[in-house]
């Protein structure tokens, strides 16, 4: 059985957050989220997350993930370091499983990189297998050692390392595969007689050693994956690669993305062949979106089902239906719960909310359809205004297939407009309108002689 | 004579689209249009494109280009490859002429390194010249291999390449300039006898050799220029490249790029000096653009001549023609055929379609001006809706100098206000306006006392 | 005393421009302004700037900012030259000043970077000291001559340079810290007597050495400090360098930047912990952020202070107060001298100018609040004008708390709208509303049977 023990148990003094660190996210999700679902993929079976700081709240967000979690005492009159945090899940550590141990805060490990580990743990027996990685910058890092056949001998702290050993390149990641009775043995000796007073997990490398044991490392392919998350900076840095990889999955199953540094996808997201993607998008949660559909810049999409051949510009949806061959936008807003048939366009400053709206009808500028039935071949005039709420509720309006609604027309609701009603421009519509009929509410045109002489606006100019 | 043959016969099938790949637009233009402008640039004076897979959309496509096709029979029954490709071609080579091969998919090609091609193969009286190229990481590529003097003794491919020729890092880009006569005889004699069953344009270099023909190596000086698409993310890539260099032409010609990574500027645009383009704007077709300009961020311009001194934020314009020192925006939209005079403030949520506006005029609010001709020192006001349709037709408004429309009114076309006219807000309009004269059309204010408490909508709140 | 003369009088031929170079900006401020604060943040207690082309575009802009100018005369019958600049300022050095000379056009030196050049200078007691830096490419840079002790021989230009010195990758970055008094005379020594008949402050090193003098150099850590700004492709490198550093300060005080690479944040802001700033957003001049806010994608927020807990997305706020827990947008343009309160909702196309607006009211959708003052729990209907403008004169509007104002209405200013007061959708309210009144002023609904079909719309879809 393969265990892992993810730790989430810090701080993140560097963040200045009072959010916990593995909660903050990067392409929409916690940072631990990420390293969950690579341990899921990678066929672990049994996942402890022990956490610390904020506990409760990272509890909370993950209740309902099939993760096990280990809470680590935190206070002064608790150790600190990451030994005593694994020490957390000693109890469920089988003597015969792989326990692999993993970080909250390292957002971009892969699964194939943890399942490469551990097959490379198996296929060597051995008892303990570090994953390490080449930087061309090391400072920081601990060294690892190695003999001349490449064995591991030892892994050296930065600040303890001699001149020689600060030139090696390969690092220790902190990742490690241990076969679970070794690892027990190995933490109840470890100590934090040094001087910070922490138990570190790197210890036991040095204790399996000791012992006799087999040691092995398993190099990293692209070692971004061990980056770590400890200052807002490295989470934008993660962001730009997750936003990268994520993009770049996309642009493989056949979406065109014009600047692919500059849009963002979140990876629970579908989209559809040959459909374009233009800069500056923000594609949100369960979004679907079809094929040759042109998303065009600064859009926002959320949780919506767009069909083929749609094309959106400059506008922001969410929780929203949007069938073939629409057109919307520029700067158009769909609230949630609307439907948009087929072939229906929205034109420049109109805002649907929680209506749906019949085949090939129109509402090209400057309205509001809130909370109405609208049919087919529907024209809604510029200014129109679907008034759902009287100050104390809200009501439906029901439109059917064929009107024609004037601009700047108000339909009060609870109301109803029957087939290829007409409503002329200008009128507030209080009562039904009957099929087929005209239906207006406006005052004479009164024209006055002279007016603006009389006001002196003329002189005024 | 100087004879391209552009080789646009392939599937592209990691692109997986419906489009055929040459088809594929980077800034705005398909692939292919890069590679035939380049040529043509380069003073090639017959350009042949060789198509195959979507062949009938590429031939459509460019069917104004000036290009000669020939068209590459696809199928189980015909032979495949760059040889067989070029090999279409064949009756149109002249034997005294050069022949360059060039790919439709690398757009990143310069008429400038054409030139050089063909100038140092002219130079050096050869009979064939290889484009080569430096790449730090030339896996995959065919390495060129030279004598001690630097003469080209062969390509050899990356699979069948020594450990010691993987280690050269100048390989075959592919493109050639071959002498007409000699290029002629190696299509006679290369065959498809290898694993893939296919005709290799590169065997020719193995025939001359054979043939003790001189045959030498152009560098290229930038490598990129080379890079294929075969894929969506080499696709972006390409456009990534492009953009830089379009930019880079209009920072060197005095235009301010606040982010030249995220703004959108195709080739055909003119823009004047000291104009400042913010981030994430677009600037589509043969838009020009004046001098001292402030483009802010987020705009789309598309087909539009934009006088001196405009201001234009978070907007979009199609197909119109903005005067000198106009404000526009933010959040504005000037739809095709609208034509502003001097000075206009167009505002917030307000869009113009096939109008024309005045000097001095402004729509600072939520307005609509459509199929209008509107005079000088006009005021738009807040919610004014220009009526042009009446569900059947579409008709004009004429609009003459110096009136004041108030706000929330409506004007039914066809209709005219005439000079000096005032409208009184929230009046519907739909009979002429004399000169000089106050319109208005509403009702008379009701007030109902006690009204409020009546309904209970204290309680309510 | 420490002395700078900052070089500023240079045309810039390459920009292309009307304005002289030093007032381009980056990041919203000249680039001379990041010099002169450079070094007056290095404690550096006289700034002289030798201006020349342009010169009093440049003493205009920088009138308060407590620096001595010094004019080089330019034309055909002056010489040129940085040597010829920095005698104009001769006459202000003290013989026991220290004197750093510094250039307009290098946006991104430190002030750090010229305390340690001085902090060297004094502690090596040098007569002169050059800032010498390594560039991977030095070409076209005077290269750093020392002997084997590290002691700085010689500066020599690249065209003068041997082969050998041409592999030398330590340059001289132009800036300088010299003693007063040996300044003063090496000044006095040099002439024009070369090609371009310029006189070079480079020739003060030269001398200095001839005189016996101590010349050493301190070594820039980061390069690309001492990069300047020729054109406006080099004007875009440092406007990224400089994003990038203001970014990063943002983000270590606690802000998440989810693409740093494409947010544009002007040094003067102030942003609290946890808020969250989108791609695409503009923040400009004084403009104060709380915590816990949320800055959607596409802001541009001017001068303004924002409370905690706010969420704004895409939209457009300039010079003015929004408290806790509003929510802003998409599509909101808030313009100057706006005051919202706590909890309030702006939704979309709805423009705010010049009014207050008390806690928990909305304005949801379409409106223009103009000129107002505006109580608590007040709602604003979708397509409310407050008309605040009569053609010739501006009024105020007043709207008492717990007021319904329905759709498409009109407030006519001036106007006072009483607590508890309802307007009824449609209606143009000229006179006060008294307090929990109904105000209601629209044409009764009328009904033409048969109207539509009579007049043969229906024939004509």
């Amino acid at each position: 059985m393969n265990i892992s023990i993810i730790l989430a148990a810090g701080e993140g003094t560097r963040m200045k957050s009072k959010i916990p660190k593995v909660l903050h996210k990067i392409c929409g999700k916690p940072i631990l989220e990420y390293v969950i679902n690579a341990s899921k993929n990678a066929n672990i079976e049994k996942n402890y997350v022990v956490v610390g700081h904020g506990g409760e709240k990272v509890k909370e967000k993950f209740k309902d993930s099939h993760i096990l979690f280990k809470t680590q005492p935190i206070g002064d009159e608790y150790p600190y370091g990451t030994g005593y945090a694994v020490m957390q899940a000693i109890d469920h550590i089988d003597d015969n499983s792989n326990v692999i141990i993993l970080y909250g805060d390292t957002p971009l490990i892969r699964d194939k990189t943890i399942k490469r580990l551990v097959d490379y743990h198996d296929k060597n027996d051995y008892d303990g297998t570090i994953l390490t990685a080449y930087l061309e910058d090391p400072a920081g890092y601990g060294r690892v050692i190695r003999d001349d056949e490449g064995y591991i001998l030892k892994i050296v702290e930065h600040k303890d390392a001699t001149e020689e050993e600060l030139k090696i390149k390969e690092i220790n990641s902190g990742i490690y595969c241990f076969n679970g009775r070794q690892l027990k043995y190995a933490l109840s000796k470890i100590d934090n007689d040094n001087a910070q007073g922490e138990y570190y997990i790197t210890d036991v490398i040095k204790i399996l050693k000791e012992e006799g044991c087999k040691v092995g490392a398993y190099v990293i392919e692209d070692s971004r994956e061990i980056h770590g998350v400890n200052s807002r900076v490295q989470l934008a840095f993660c962001e730009k690669v997750m936003r990268s990889r994520i993009n770049k999955r996309y642009m493989e199953n056949g979406v065109t993305i014009i600047n692919p540094e500059n849009t963002y996808i979140e990876p629970s997201a579908t989209i559809g062949k040959d459909s374009i993607i233009y800069p500056g998008t923000i594609i949100v949660g369960k979004t679907i979106i079809g094929e040759d559909c042109i998303i065009g810049e600064n859009c926002r999409i959320e949780n919506s089902k767009i069909g083929n051949k749609v094309e959106i510009y400059s506008s922001n949806i969410s929780d929203s239906i949007v069938d073939d061959e629409c057109m919307i936008g520029p700067y158009a807003h769909l609230r949630p719960n609307s439907h948009l048939g087929r072939n229906i366009k929205i034109g420049n400053f109109v805002e649907v909310k929680n209506s749906t709206i019949g085949d090939n009808s129109k509402a090209g500028h400057l309205a509001y359809i809130g909370d109405a039935d609208v049919g087919k071949n529907v024209n809604v005039g510029c200014g129109v205004v679907f008034v759902n709420y009287d100050g104390r509720s809200k009501f439906r309006s029901l439109v059917e297939d064929n009107v024609f609604i004037g601009s700047n027309s108000n339909l009060v609701a609870p109301v109803a407009v029957r087939e290829w009603a007409y409503i002329a421009a200008g009128s507030t519509i209080t009562e039904e309108v009957e099929e087929g009929n005209l239906s207006i509410a406006r005052a004479r045109q009164v024209n006055r002689d002279g007016w603006v002489e009389e006001k002196g606006y003329k002189d005024n100019k």
